[in-house]
């Protein structure tokens, strides 16, 4: 099935305990169409670019067959640049330069091919632009996902809870489901946020691994423990993308295999962050990821017999 | 098999953003000989207190068939005393009041009928005193566990360090992990700790679970999400008891049936948290045990598949 992936696609500078990294490419939309490009080809960007994005970047994710027509380029302007520096504990960072570039003007528009799609993943973006691409679709998609953060609750909830009703997945973290909900338990929380309209959510707890909430059911993923996390960037857009396009691929909503989803997401994460920006990614193949999800498996797997001696 | 569980018994005042409790019971060996005793008979106290401790509350213990003869009674003193205040997060709380009373003399005897005992749980406590209880051992225990804290790793590290030599089971937090190694990963840190003596370390996470670490292999267990987390004292002394008690019924000490014992921990500081002091854990009989352990099954447990499609 095919799958937009609406979201940045830019430059980031990095720092982080393990080293530097200028100029690199990142984004959203970058990390989450490679990371679902494991899975499926039928991925259908969604994004804008200025004159300076390497032209081998996109040559690489044409070869992947992630598709570019909805890749708007802006060929007299400058890609959006973000740069970070992250502490050390990895768990917080700092933002030292966000220059929107390209992004201030985003305004997506979804080609003909692209309009009955049966998945669509939105990256963090204005929840306006992600509202724009709902509304150009031509049928309802099966599967809409959203992710978002804390910035678009202080400055536009009312445009976010607008998008928020019309998607069927969200994935944010655990501060940011606290903040959207108004209440610390994260139970209390998922509550609260299904009824805002997300048949499903997703709370990220990055090396505490994930929280899937439908209904009444909760699914708890692990983080595989790594010796090494030498950058964190992207981790959960790589995480989304896996999902999704996984999800894409097997054409499969049920609960079940969104906890198969959220595993493939997370072991896609786990390779982001070995190395700098989408580097780890590219040297990721079928046995790696086979090997990967292994390893997965023996971390989480446990069998409980009845308690003879009780 | 019997199983010494050495550590405080005492009384705690707490406050909570859900309450307040003037004085009720806590102490690590409270908490651990009684989910212990949800697993074995064969539990056997040491620990002190003061003519100041309530009688039904060993009577209780008694009934539940936890031996006492190492409980030492000073009668003419008061037990150990605890007062702290959680945040509103409760993963952080201050300690306003600590007064050792009894605690500040204990030199932990060994009965007779104690000194072949299969297993030990070594309660956080000063690293001397655990280290006189293993010296007072007939035999070379089958296992060994130990729960320290940041305090003594400030205060007394080479004694620590000493003691855990000589253990097979350490079980701290993953901040200790940290101080203790002097390692950010986890897993350089269990690498390190695990040459320190201790064949398993569990790290504990608190609401995001706990990791055990052996050898090259690691098991990541799920907390289970609650909607109310009433009082978090004594929950890692309850996981611990829990933990220490399913080994001691199963007498199995395999990587496999530890994965077990963790979650049967779980299971029973999960119960902990939910009411003050031990009045939710008097409460619980198999059924609920048994029930909320299916929990734990559901919560973690995904199957998967080959990638047919990828």
């Amino acid at each position: 099935m095919s799958l937009i992936i609406v979201g940045t696609v830019a430059f980031d500078s990095i720092e982080t305990p393990f080293g530097k990294a200028e100029r690199v490419v990142g984004g959203a939309a970058l990390y989450g169409s490679i990371a679902a490009s494991h899975f499926t080809d039928q991925v259908k960007l969604v994004s804008i670019i200025g004159g300076d994005f390497p032209q081998a970047e996109l040559d690489y994710m044409a070869n992947r067959g992630i598709d570019q027509e909805g890749l708007q380029i802006i060929k007299d302007k400058k890609s959006f640049f973000w740069s970070g520096k992250y502490h050390n504990n990895m768990n917080s960072r700092d933002t030292l330069v966000t220059d929107l570039n390209v992004l201030a003007d985003f305004d997506p528009v979804l080609p003909e091919s692209y309009k009955n799609a049966e998945y669509v993943m939105l990256g963090n973006l204005q929840p306006e632009v992600q509202m724009r691409v709902i509304d150009q679709m031509n049928t309802r998609p099966k599967l809409i996902i959203l992710d978002t953060m804390n910035f678009w609750m202080d400055i536009a909830m009312d445009a976010l809870q607008k998008v928020i009703a019309k998607i069927d997945v969200l994935t944010i973290n655990d501060e940011e489901a606290r903040q959207l909900s108004g209440e610390y338990s994260l139970v209390k929380a998922a509550e609260k946020i299904l009824k805002m309209g997300p048949k499903y959510l997703i709370i990220k707890k990055g090396e505490h691994g994930a929280l899937l909430f439908h209904e009444d059911k909760i699914f708890s993923a692990p983080a595989l423990p790594l010796a090494e996390v030498y950058d964190p960037t992207g981790a959960g857009d790589t995480f989304a993308g896996g999902f999704a396009g996984y999800l894409a691929m097997t054409n499969d909503i049920s609960f079940e295999n969104m906890k198969r989803a959220i595993i493939y997401g997370s072991a896609m994460a786990s390779f982001c962050v070995e190395k700098f920006s989408n580097e780890r990614l590219k040297e990721v193949d079928e046995v790696d990821l086979a090997a990967r999800m292994q390893r997965f498996v023996e971390l989480s797997k446990f069998d409980i017999e009845a308690m003879a001696g009780a």
